[in-house]
């Protein structure tokens, strides 16, 4: 694993699992708040703020979804790093499709706008990134955070009145969001870097009995906290759709894929034939990253076939109590 | 790839792919006959000759197969090799569930039968190995052959009047035999081992692309070769039950499940609950040798959950046309 210590990039530097073998995901370093208050430290204003992110990561996708969601593409600019990680960690190779230059720092590397916010930083170097143009620092890495920060404090500048977080919803929204982390979200990568039986048995076991439980708690409604759209819907969303490409074969989730769960793969197609959430999909950085970037799983980095699901298929989840927000069908995104 | 040089066990000896990436698999070295004629060589008869096997191997799972059918237990003894395979090759460890020692020689390792048959064998040691108990010497150790060997030869040791290539389906059996090695049988290897990306995009087109043209006719005929079992169905077996477990995950076979196939899922649960197959089915041996023993492939060496096929579930095949010997019902195995 590569990361910055003191500033300092080091490839190889440390090892993300712990004596037992589990994958142990480092907490995310920046992590201060954008509101909707003009007199914070961070307010929430037009064209100052930027979006690092890949479109391969999960955890940069739910701040693209939220930002399409919210109409906020004018307000806040994205720059979207090479899926293809190696030493170097993530960095800007403009000449592929989908990826761009960095629009607001011209860095080469991703690492670099983390030395920018902080010279002696140490730790890892991922994405999302949201960074402050008038302050040049980063505010937050953290998704979960990120994803909120856009759902609530940018109202004034979004295009579009949506929420993802509604009056009513928001303790189950915290709830489900905090839920689905350890055994779905992040448990699909505590599968694939299981480093003993032991700890894959475990991971592998917890993410099939959570997805066991959400496939049956959809049975009967549209969305994860009931008939209303939420953040805890996106959080989902951007597992589901890396699962049968991905974390099926690459992490050995092997057990079924989503395309053949009863209500998880209508509700997948659901999300993803809303506007936001397909649009946000770049398959091919989502299966470039995983299978080329981590030779100890995929040493071979041959991108496999995959079942290369029909998302767009018919999903008969409007036959259920709710739908997405009216605004969405009446301001359709670009 | 380990391997004997002029009778010396090297590890690592040399590189199974070619310089294009595809993997190269060697021929057999041992190609004698076993013959019903009793002035042969190497003439039929009952305790003779013994047959070395791994239960994680389809091409002895074959020679398995054919020895329960024609009722040949009694009169060809087996010795199972542990599945786990490390730089020593195949060898015996007999406390493991379902291995045994090696009865006839009392070997530790299986390359010591290839010394013994030849003290300056050169090439890779395989399984099945089809022994001279009396000669002292390997007959044969090509898969197609044994099986061939098995099914027409030994008619007068045999418990059972079953034939698998029966009068009448002979070149229709041999094509068959053929036409399903290189894009099936050896096909889940050649995607697998594959070394960079156009050698893997060859091999699993043609894997895919023989599946479903496999599919479509099983759609209307019960068996590869229509209203009669035979060998052909019985070399598609073995790799047809190691896909979903093994063969999808492991080498990347990953467009879809078997048991996602409209016929080849019911025709491998009808070859499966067929006497004879099933029983010679010993999946934790198949999952812990692909798993653990290329690290190459999957260097973690982990089992993965898998998605456990129902293959005991009704296959509704008996209303197409033919059905299994009807021996095998009369006189059923042990």
């Amino acid at each position: 694993m590569n990361m910055l210590i003191d500033g300092e990039w080091r490839a190889g530097a440390y090892e993300s699992t712990d004596e037992e073998g589990e994958f142990d995901r480092q907490e995310s370093a920046f992590r201060d708040s954008v509101s909707a208050d003009p007199d914070a430290e961070f307010p929430a204003e037009a064209g100052r703020y930027h979006l690092y992110v890949s479109y391969a990561c999960p955890w940069a996708h739910r701040t693209l979804i939220v930002r399409s969601l919210l109409g906020l593409e004018d307000a806040i600019s994205v720059s979207v790093v090479d899926p293809y990680r190696e030493d170097d960690g993530w960095q800007f190779t403009s000449d592929k499709e989908g990826c761009t230059e960095d629009h607001v720092n011209g860095f080469d590397y991703l690492r670099e706008t983390y030395v920018a916010a902080d010279s002696d930083f140490t730790g890892r170097v991922t994405v999302p990134v949201l960074w402050d143009k008038e302050r040049e620092t980063i505010v937050n890495n953290e998704s979960k955070e990120v994803m909120r920060m856009l759902d609530t404090e940018f109202g004034d500048v979004a295009e579009r009145e949506v929420t993802l977080y509604p009056e009513g919803y928001r303790d189950e929204v915290d709830r489900l969001v905090e839920d689905i982390y350890e055994p779905i979200n992040n448990g699909v990568y505590r599968t694939g870097f299981a480093e003993t039986q032991a700890a894959y048995d475990r991971a592998v076991t917890e993410l099939f009995d959570a997805l066991d439980h959400y496939d049956d708690l959809l049975a009967d409604q549209r969305y994860l906290a009931g008939d209303r759209l939420t953040e805890a819907d996106v959080a989902m969303f951007t597992t589901l759709v890396r699962f049968d490409e991905v974390y099926h074969t690459h992490f050995m989730c092997n057990r079924q894929f989503v395309r053949e769960y009863d209500n998880l793969w209508p509700y997948l197609r659901d999300l993803y034939q809303t506007h936001g959430f397909g649009e946000t999909v770049q398959m091919d950085h989502i299966t470039e990253h995983y299978y080329t970037t981590h030779p100890d799983v995929s040493p071979k980095r041959i991108v496999p076939l995959g079942p290369d699901p029909d998302f767009e298929a018919p999903h008969h989840r409007d036959e259920l109590p709710g739908g997405p927000p009216a605004e969405l069908a009446e301001k359709p995104l670009r």
